[in-house]
């Protein structure tokens, strides 16, 4: 329990609020800033111009069609080109590194497959080498202010080390620490879950903009889940929160990479669709491929893959049904391979929904799939790496450019 | 997105932390003020000024031994027979009203046994009487602010409406507006469901003080839980979130009232545990006293009841697992029955955690019985009515004055 904010809590915040809505709704006017953050024009006016001192944000005419006759109203904009953050991507089958501008705007990127047999050296080599690539060709004068790395595994928030990540075969790495010694930027790398991630991307610029509460649920290998409570990330004590791949839908069922048996990824994960579908893992084929190529060839008649769809649909039903009842939530999101395997078996999901969850709850929930595509977790990696200047954009601009003129 | 709060916002939070801390933490000197909440000591002389006026505090010299020699610090004391809210619980088998004083305090109360086969128009009479009995013997000039009730079903936040509660053969009921109405006192009546009220109470008063994201769970007749994350109670959508008793952990299991089955209620309710230990339900025997006798039985080495509380307690723990790997709690509290059951069977329901959730989630979360004991709805039934006023006490006060001399 903590007294009110003082005067400079309350500038800070301000700063940060009229930072975050042209970083997350666009370029606005001093009008609709005032109007939406309930702050007088006098105010919106010195904090404008303190966010445009520290290079954050600036003011120019509003470009394009819809200007009305008479003086036009300068908008505010995010310096996009001139404040950026890293935004790392490691999945089962592939590593993105992409340089994300202010505004969420992505100005360049480089995509790689990934060998199923790499090592922790190999993945740090190839994110490294990524970003640098990038970094070189960021303008003059342009300011990295976060990196993030999404992950699919668990990881411990306190020291940003992964604590289990089976389907990649790493345990115990600081991977955090790791990356942000060879980068030598100066900035900390978080590293997050993959599927937190893309809860929270797909909350703040993707299917649930309006649903402050969401779970989404992220198909690899394996299964992963985000949960936004309150129009916040849950994360529980220690950043484990939302592992709903590990929740028990079938005791006694398929063993899981995790030692348990029956757990949602060990039944509709993309080995147990393969698997019920006959079909073997192609050494080379991402797992995406293979899960839409069974997706396809149920819409095109095969019996097999139809039945290998309905008996993973039915489980994912279960674990929908479980995660309505527990969190009453507005949206349920699927990404990764799940948006596949929700398009092929949506009936079958809402079928066990309609019997196992409870009325009340089901009513109104609506089943999505993800709006941002396999961009997910690359976005909300950008959005993580993206929250420190957002909570105190002054303060992160003086200590990213005390070290005046240091190489890159 | 909304921009720093107003000075008047600033007072009103202040006035509400000062308030909210001498109500959760008991009397407290302006010097521990002052450090706890961080502001400076003429701003708390201020604030206390200010709820001294309005009757909510006073201040006193300090009470008992461990004054130190010279002048004695002040404490700010809440008023607390003075200030009271109204706090009800509807069990299956009781029903409890309290008169509950600013601090917690419980000042009066009634309790009856509720027949099981009694209708909402006795339910709602017998509490009205006990309501009024209770009020009729306030001290002269106390404040009723508020009043909530705990029930064991789903109640839709936005109406104070039941949907559904099907062990009290109740649904679609607007308990909060028929209360209100029949207990005449220009108050608001809230109704919650009883288990969320439990999670409220033990992170408020009970074994959850010092953790922000704790489950309870509750065990009557049927299950119900409660979920509290980063500090606040998750409610969901529409006020239905924690229904933790309709998880399905056994799918194609027992039948549940809800209509599935092989929910958490279904496999470790009470009528599931007498089945298991071919015990009947005997007509007037609360059902807590039913689980007790097992538990006993279990103790004294009776094998089927020890039997029945292992088939039960492996279904717990399988719901304990689940909830361990989505939410990464610090703590998962037992209440109600399950308390009882808890106890008998906490070596099979630590088994089932040990195989079912990830070793991060599991290392360091505890599992505790509830502190409160049998009063975790009652108690936060009491903390959920007094909230209007700690969130803004000189306004809720003022508008409990206006109608003067009112009668009651």
């Amino acid at each position: 329990m903590k007294g009110g904010p003082s005067q400079e809590d309350i500038r800070r915040h301000n700063l940060g609020t009229l930072l975050r809505f042209v970083h997350l709704r666009g370029p606005a006017s001093r009008a609709t800033l005032a109007e939406s953050l309930g702050l007088n024009r006098s105010t919106i006016m010195a904090l404008t111009a303190d966010l445009t001192a520290a290079g954050l944000v600036r003011e120019e005419l509003p470009r394009g069609p819809g200007r009305r006759a008479g003086r036009p109203s300068l908008v505010v904009r995010p310096e996009s080109t001139r404040v950026y953050v890293l935004a790392f991507e490691v999945g089962v089958d592939r590593l993105v590194v992409a340089r994300v501008g202010l505004g969420g705007i992505v100005l360049d990127r480089r995509e790689g497959v990934r060998s199923r047999d790499s090592d922790p050296a190999d993945l740090i080599g190839v994110l490294v080498a990524g970003a640098r690539s990038l970094v070189r060709k960021a303008e003059r004068g342009a300011v990295c202010v976060g990196a993030a790395v999404g992950f699919p595994g668990t990881v411990r928030r306190s020291d940003d080390t992964i604590m289990f990540g089976p389907n990649l075969d790493v345990g115990d790495l600081r991977l955090g620490d790791l990356l942000s010694r060879r980068l030598g930027l100066g900035i900390p790398v978080s590293v997050c879950n993959d599927a937190n991630l893309g809860a929270l991307a797909e909350h703040e610029r993707g299917a649930g903009v309006n649903s402050d509460n969401l779970i989404y649920l992220h198909g690899d290998v394996g299964v992963g889940g985000g949960i936004i409570a309150h129009g916040r990330l849950l994360t529980g004590d220690e950043g484990y929160g939302g592992e709903i791949g590990h929740m028990i839908v079938n005791p006694g069922g398929r063993p899981c990479a995790c030692g348990s048996k029956g757990c949602l990824e060990a039944e509709v994960g993309e080995r147990t669709l393969l698997a019920h579908a006959g079909r073997e893992e192609i050494p080379g084929q991402p797992g995406r491929d293979a899960v839409r190529d069974i997706v396809a060839s149920a819409d095109a008649g095969d019996i097999v893959a139809r039945e290998a769809l309905q008996r993973v649909g039915t489980w994912l039903g279960f674990g929908v049904a479980n995660l309505v009842n527990i969190f009453n939530p507005g949206l349920i999101v699927f990404g990764g391979t799940l948006r596949d395997i929700y398009l092929g078996a949506a009936a079958q999901i809402r079928s066990v929904l309609a019997t196992g969850a409870l009325a009340a709850s089901r009513e109104k929930v609506k089943l999505r799939t993800a709006a941002l595509g396999d961009d997910t977790t690359l976005v909300g990696a950008a959005e993580f790496a993206f929250a420190e200047v957002l909570a105190d954009p002054l303060q992160v601009l003086a200590r990213l450019k005390a070290p005046e003129d240091s190489p890159v």
